[in-house]
């Protein structure tokens, strides 16, 4: 299997190999089951105990008030039951004599709230002499505890389920475990977007950056300009996001700790804007005359901003993340250049010939208006290319190919945040089981300081759309996305070796398999409940 | 769209242009939508015809005897009504005054045949004053017309349904457009395959090619050798096709209008064969001694030709298609060479040290066995490519890479008939959406005599199970396979475009979601009905 070499030889070293094969000789003696993303400390034993579905509940600890005090965790219990026990719901059970409860503490009862980028998610799994317990600073981190859990309880052959003695201390290396869908591109229906939250949930990822529009399409529908989607979506009804489906992917999101951060990329990738809102995009010019065609946000009419501060103003209430993505990238400067209204703009505000400046001067704006509505403002590393005056508390995103890390270094030495999404274009035709392309990723392998380094606070899987929608994109995603995951999620150190991680991705993808994900296969094998067609 | 150009745009002359340019206005003009694939002839008019599913029947001609004398177009009116009015039944239909009846008239009444590789499938089509007829030498080639019919069939924006004055004569360019599934890489459920022979119905393929068993496991549950899939497969019990399951594929295919030809490659490929029956691989030697692992089928003892023939009798008696795939590819001469029994035989019958001509003795030895079985072999084109004595009845697939065409010429000018595979290895990882690399082949652009070219009787989609199982078999064969079927069913010189050919298989991928394939997208963009995730 040439695809399984390691690029990084060097990483597997003696030591961690050993450390491993300890780990690896536990695991196989027992049964157990592993867990994907790698836990930062864990330590299993062949000590198993049996779970049986009439005998196994959740349980708080008593500090919390009342057994139904967290919806977020309630809810949460019933979806894990019925993973840890297929055809089996929550409501159903009946006490037996003798339970094995996994008993929930939280340091922070914040179950009201959202996750947001500061949200710890470490936790602590105990599972010992028949019972366990599962401490977390936050309801955040209890769920990531949950699904480790989950992944612990395996069955025989005899269809009898069971867990082994375990004590795991888990926490992600970054905060940002991204993943963008692309819904203009090709319209994505709600239950595709719902399916990917899941399948997000069960690899740990913690964002689900929307990027929800883009020149194909329009698909928001937005309450203070209807035209928007009414003219700009592939349909006005059916192919439209409407308030109430985007309330419930961010509600369906919040229960399973996954931020919803949306995009409204602007002043580029703006087509289908401009059905809807006529005079923002710039009118192209052939010669004298227009050319009927248009290109990016005009920059220089006050109504632009007039209606950037309206849209934004509903997208900052609508919803809850502290941070909105602006997009900022690809910006083509030939339409503006076409416009004599725009070169006198240019000429007046002492532009020249740069238009880079022009779409400073846009960006800068708008991300004033981000931070008037009290939100933080996300971009594309175009904008940090490009421009010199960037404030310090934007983020950006290295999307490019290329010498990525060259970037990233550019990026954090200027003191600035960094989400990496280069090497996860997921979307990319190309060889589709080379998972290990997605896994050798070292976000930190350049020369700079601790502090440099603590400025890299994660990355992004991207799928954008010309080539994915309802139909294909669970496959694309899964289980590829998976080994980002864990890049983003486990040790370096732990996780360097690709032939180590590949018989325990296999059997995540298999776990997928059974809680209806259509994750792909990695290699010729099999899993023990197949996917089933319908 | 970069790759939507041309690979051969000599194709695409005026005049075939200007043809097409009518054809596309007369289209556009009456909403009419298109078929794919593009029948032979085809002259649609503006004038058309309301349908309703209340007032829609489907007859035959009254010199067969009762409604009820032809079962494969009984069921295929129950289909396709339901294809065109999604939401009714055949069932239910109360005719009101008005009907509007697709007559349907065979020359042959065949109904209770299988079809076969010279079944015609030549059907007309007429659509016109406010009724259809279909005729067709053979029931076959009346579910061809059918299928076109369902095509013509379109929606207006308020959801009645129409269709044009259409006058159609097709038949198919080549006589074979098979489909490879591989069900031994991975096991792919019984219901994944008849959705696939639902979709090969909808391009108009007529071959289903069960490459059914390889090294890596054995699912064919045989009734005289039991244990091949009790200890050659992935699960002896969930991973199997059990006699009842063959023969639902063969029915289900049937009822469609597609054989089923199913493929026992032997001496290589045949790993998992050995786990249940004992002597039939040779064992590998390493120096003196055995080394525990096994090649190829033992070609020199008696022992293996008995199996041999119980097996492919078996075989010969569950799949009625006068057809069976032997195999024969990539035999790995390694194992043998490193056996002294195998030596001294190769000895003793003068082989001297070539290995193929051991091969070339066994496979003599089992094609024989299938003529005995009154069934005509066929193999992979390494059995021409090496051995001298081919049997002149035997056809070749021509499967491997580099220049396909100068090996297809080989085989033709040796008399011997050709199916090209090479161009169509849709399960290749690459770019995925470059559908019209496997449009833009010609397999007849090689320098051969008329008679040579006709020796060239089709061609087959290989869809391999290295990467693929049931959660990526649908959106990696559909739509690209599609554009193998045009091009297998076609007229070449009228199917020579792939600009022109471009939005119509947009609109038949549309067809194919609103039917319930997981037809990946080719661009962006959108259907009226997008695939639902479930």
């Amino acid at each position: 299997m040439k695809v399984m070499c390691s690029v990084n030889p060097g990483h597997c070293t003696l030591i961690k190999f050993i450390f491993l094969l300890l780990i690896i000789i536990h695991l196989s003696l027992n049964t157990a089951e592993s867990v994907w993303p790698l836990p930062q400390i864990f330590i299993p034993s062949p000590e198993r105990y049996q779970l049986k579905p009439q005998s196994f509940s959740f349980g708080y600890r008593r500090y919390l008030d009342t057994k139904h005090s967290c919806s977020v965790l309630d809810a949460a219990f019933k979806r894990y039951f019925s993973i840890l026990f297929p055809g089996y719901s929550y409501d159903e059970w009946v006490f037996e004599n003798e339970v094995f409860t996994l008993t929930i503490s939280l340091d922070r009862h914040d179950c009201e709230g959202y996750p947001n980028q500061d949200s710890s998610e470490r936790y602590k799994l105990s599972v010992f002499a028949g019972q366990a317990s599962l401490n977390a600073e936050t309801v955040w981190g209890s769920l990531r505890g949950l699904e480790t859990f989950s992944q612990l309880v395996y069955q025989d052959d005899l269809g009898s389920y069971y867990i082994n003695k375990t004590e795991i201390e888990d926490y992600p290396q970054f905060n940002y475990r991204g993943i963008l869908l692309d819904t203009s591109r090709h319209y994505l229906p709600v239950q595709a977007i719902l399916k990917t939250l899941d399948a997000m949930a069960y690899s740990k990822f913690n964002v689900f950056h929307w990027h929800l529009v883009d020149d194909p399409s329009f698909p928001y529908q937005s309450h203070k300009f209807p035209d928007l989607s009414n003219k700009g979506a592939f349909h006005p009804v059916t192919h439209v996001y409407t308030q109430s489906d985007v309330r419930r992917v961010i509600s369906y999101a919040r229960m399973r700790g996954i931020r919803v951060l949306p995009e409204f990329d602007s002043p580029g990738h703006t087509k289908s804007w401009g059905k809807g809102q006529s005079e923002l995009l710039t009118p192209c010019y052939r010669g004298a005359t227009p050319s009927g065609t248009f290109g990016p946000v005009n920059p220089t009419l006050p109504s632009t901003y007039q209606f950037m501060l309206s849209l934004l103003k509903e997208v900052a209430s609508v919803f809850p993340d502290p941070y909105i993505h602006l997009g900022g990238d690809e910006v083509d400067f030939s339409c503006w250049r076409s416009n004599p209204y725009i070169r006198a703009f240019m000429h007046k505000m002492g532009f020249g010939l740069d238009f880079s400046k022009l779409e400073a001067f846009y960006i800068e704006k708008i991300v004033n208006i981000t931070s008037i509505l009290r939100k933080t403002s996300i971009v594309w590393q175009d904008v940090f290319d490009y421009h010199e005056r960037v404030r310090m508390h934007q983020q950006i995103y290295v999307w490019k190919q290329g010498c990525y890390l060259c970037e990233v270094r550019r990026v954090v030495k200027a003191g600035l945040r960094v989400i990496l999404a280069s090497p996860w274009y997921l979307d990319q035709p190309g060889p589709t089981h080379n998972w290990a392309r997605y896994y050798n990723v070292w976000p930190l392998a350049f020369k700079g300081t601790e502090k440099q380094k603590s400025l890299v606070i994660g990355g992004e899987v991207c799928m954008w759309g010309e080539y994915v929608d309802a139909t294909n994109l669970s496959p694309r995603l899964w289980p590829r996305a998976s080994a980002a995951a864990e890049r983003l999620w486990s040790n370096e150190r732990q996780t360097s070796c690709v032939e180590r991680a590949f018989p325990r991705l296999q059997e995540f993808r298999c776990k997928l398999l059974r809680r209806g994900i259509q994750a792909e296969p990695l290699y010729v094998g099999h899993c023990k409940h197949e996917y089933q067609t319908v």
